[in-house]
């Protein structure tokens, strides 16, 4: 090869930085943040191996306890939802290892093909987008099934608004075959809706901070059962960064991380917690299924059709079809530009089909009020005719 | 297994948040932050997917590149700097591939743990602590060695304080290996002292946001060169989470990210480069290496002995050895609590024999007189006789 000798890379010609507007943001994640926990990450930087940041990780670590219903540790991870994929399959799994992945929407597909890259073995359980996991039909399936190490599921399915019962599902997994890990994918769902952890006898739970946590992304929180941990001393899947062994050791040791944490992420966790914990974790599952309940209603009312209309309808996002006819495009671009509401398009398959409208974290009811009026205002705009 | 029915967490607790004095933070890393970039990330989120996003991440990712020197698109995870290297050989390697690690560190030694836990077969080639990687040594050992597909070290060591010359190690090895890949963990060197990327032929190098960017940790930045990438797509190992290809057409299609980006930390690195740009590459090298000469000088005019004290001891981190006698960790204690001061601790083998003090990123020649002159006026309390 030949190197090139002095090459020089000029300063690139780039738009200014301009003043993004305060906007109603009502897509599933980023999710708008309370003022006082945004200021709360404008504080100078700590060591991280200092006792002040191990009094933070220690308190956090405490309370995300509380929220997930758990006893173990619950590790965190500079990382986004799907590192929380990730580490799941990376700790538990061998190469060739037999897994179930359940999967109602994108977020179920990406669980299935992570598994897949590691070199797992497979078998996955679809259900039609904008469907829950049907116990029946499941139950079927796994009795027909060879042994398998896990299985895999998406608590609320992010991409329809669906969310799957991962209590009974569990407890279906635990009878068919007791020595099977119960692995859930609680990103859009924990701290929102009801989960239990331990009760519900889930094995691996996984978050990340930009969901139901009032917080910025940046952090993955992922708790183990002690079960989950003994599969992970045997498991033989390649992991450094995201090894839970590592984590806990330091966690334990020091309340500190094996790696830098995102500092002001976690000033802004620290704050979320106490104010999730004032406002009480019953009010907050009130607050999310009053939001849900709301959105569903009026948009029937709209004469408006949700991809999901049964008793597995998501309380934190809410898929809703566009009407034959109008432009969807234009709608949401509309409602960016001109009315500073931001709503989130469909994914995959449904991609141009349906736009989702994320009700979790931090919201008032005025602020769920202000988009659907303004919907309701601007969908005749773009040819909507009832 | 019997699933715990009803088990009730109960709220924990725990030691009330408490307000964090403003430090003279002389780690390396997390490094101290101007003000304004403190008070970047006090914005509001928004949508990832939307038009805001991209604005920043492609204004973002240009001057990143005209700071790594290179033509090759620079990819953003939300990861510490050790998710760098993790990603840097899950994307280059298949299982078996034989790689040569220069190590002089805890870093490099990182580098090469990871190499084994991927199932690579590694060669090191290992210096004492406080040296730099030896030219000639490891010429000598290149030259017996079976053919290799890469060579990895760091730049900046950060647990000794120890710039390896990167440019003339990667000549070597293009002149012993002309198919080999040359990768560099340029956590705590990138921004602070000079490396060019495409210029000095190397093939991957990554960074972290939380070392010489003036901005808080959760960013890994990460560049490929076309040889790189020529290599990733015959690479086996299994990656999702930091698989480059991903990664590149997400930000190709759209300046936008496969998963949920950091968003706070990205409102602050935008304005970060904007402020390096500002003072000007050339200034900020220069102001770097003014720091190294000026904690070196005045540490050896203390009588304190260096750890390394060669023409490749750092600009960006100084490692000193506390004297006989001294009590090292009672010293760092009180610097922290009653001169808000705030300095590292030894990693690894030098554990309780040196401290660190980090010079990168943002500080101004008060916080480092501030730094040497109380520790002359401290070390006699804690033992020190010269």
């Amino acid at each position: 090869m030949t190197i090139q000798q002095h090459k020089i890379i000029p300063i690139p010609e780039v738009e200014p930085r301009a003043i993004i507007p305060n906007q109603n943001l009502r897509v599933p994640g980023p999710t708008a943040i309370p003022p006082e926990i945004m200021q709360a990450q404008a504080h100078q930087m700590i060591n991280h191996r200092g006792p002040e940041f191990s009094a933070i990780m220690k308190r956090v670590t405490l309370r995300l306890q509380y929220f997930f219903q758990t006893e173990a540790p619950v590790l965190t991870y500079p990382a986004s939802g799907t590192g929380g994929q990730e580490s799941a399959i990376a700790n538990l799994f061998s190469a060739g290892d037999h897994v179930v992945v359940i999967t109602i929407g994108n977020f179920g597909d990406r669980l299935a093909k992570i598994a897949d890259i590691y070199g797992l073995n497979v078998t996955r359980i679809s259900f039609a987008w904008g469907e829950a996991a049907d116990l029946t039909a499941i139950e079927a399936r796994l009795k027909e099934l060879p042994p398998y190490k896990a299985v895999l599921m998406t608590h609320n399915e992010t991409s329809t608004g669906v969310t799957n019962d991962v209590q009974t599902l569990s407890a279906l997994v635990h009878r068919l075959s007791p020595d099977a890990l119960v692995v859930v994918d609680a990103v859009s769902s924990m701290g929102c809706v009801p989960l239990e952890m331990d009760a519900w006898g889930l094995d691996v739970v996984f978050t990340g901070s930009q969901k139901g946590w009032m917080v910025p992304p940046g952090i993955m929180m992922i708790a183990a059962s002690p079960r989950a941990w003994e599969a992970q001393k045997v498991a033989k899947l390649p992991r450094f960064y995201f090894d839970w062994t590592l984590a806990r050791k330091q966690l334990e040791a020091s309340w500190q991380h094996p790696t830098t944490p995102p500092v002001s992420i976690f000033y802004a966790l620290d704050l979320a917690l106490e104010m999730m914990l004032a406002e009480g974790r019953d009010a907050i599952f009130a607050r999310h299924l009053r939001a849900g309940e709301y959105i569903r209603t009026r948009a029937k009312a709209m004469g408006l059709q949700l991809l999901a209309d049964h008793q597995y309808v998501s309380n934190t996002v809410s898929s809703i079809y566009f009407p034959e006819g109008v432009d969807g495009k234009g709608l949401l671009s509309a409602l960016r530009k001109e009315d500073n509401i931001v709503l989130a398009s469909g994914q995959g398959q449904l991609q141009g089909k349906i736009f989702r409208i994320g009700h979790l974290g931090f919201f008032t009811q005025a602020d769920l009020e202000q988009v659907m009026d303004t919907l309701e205002k601007r969908l005749p705009e773009f040819g909507y005719r009832r």
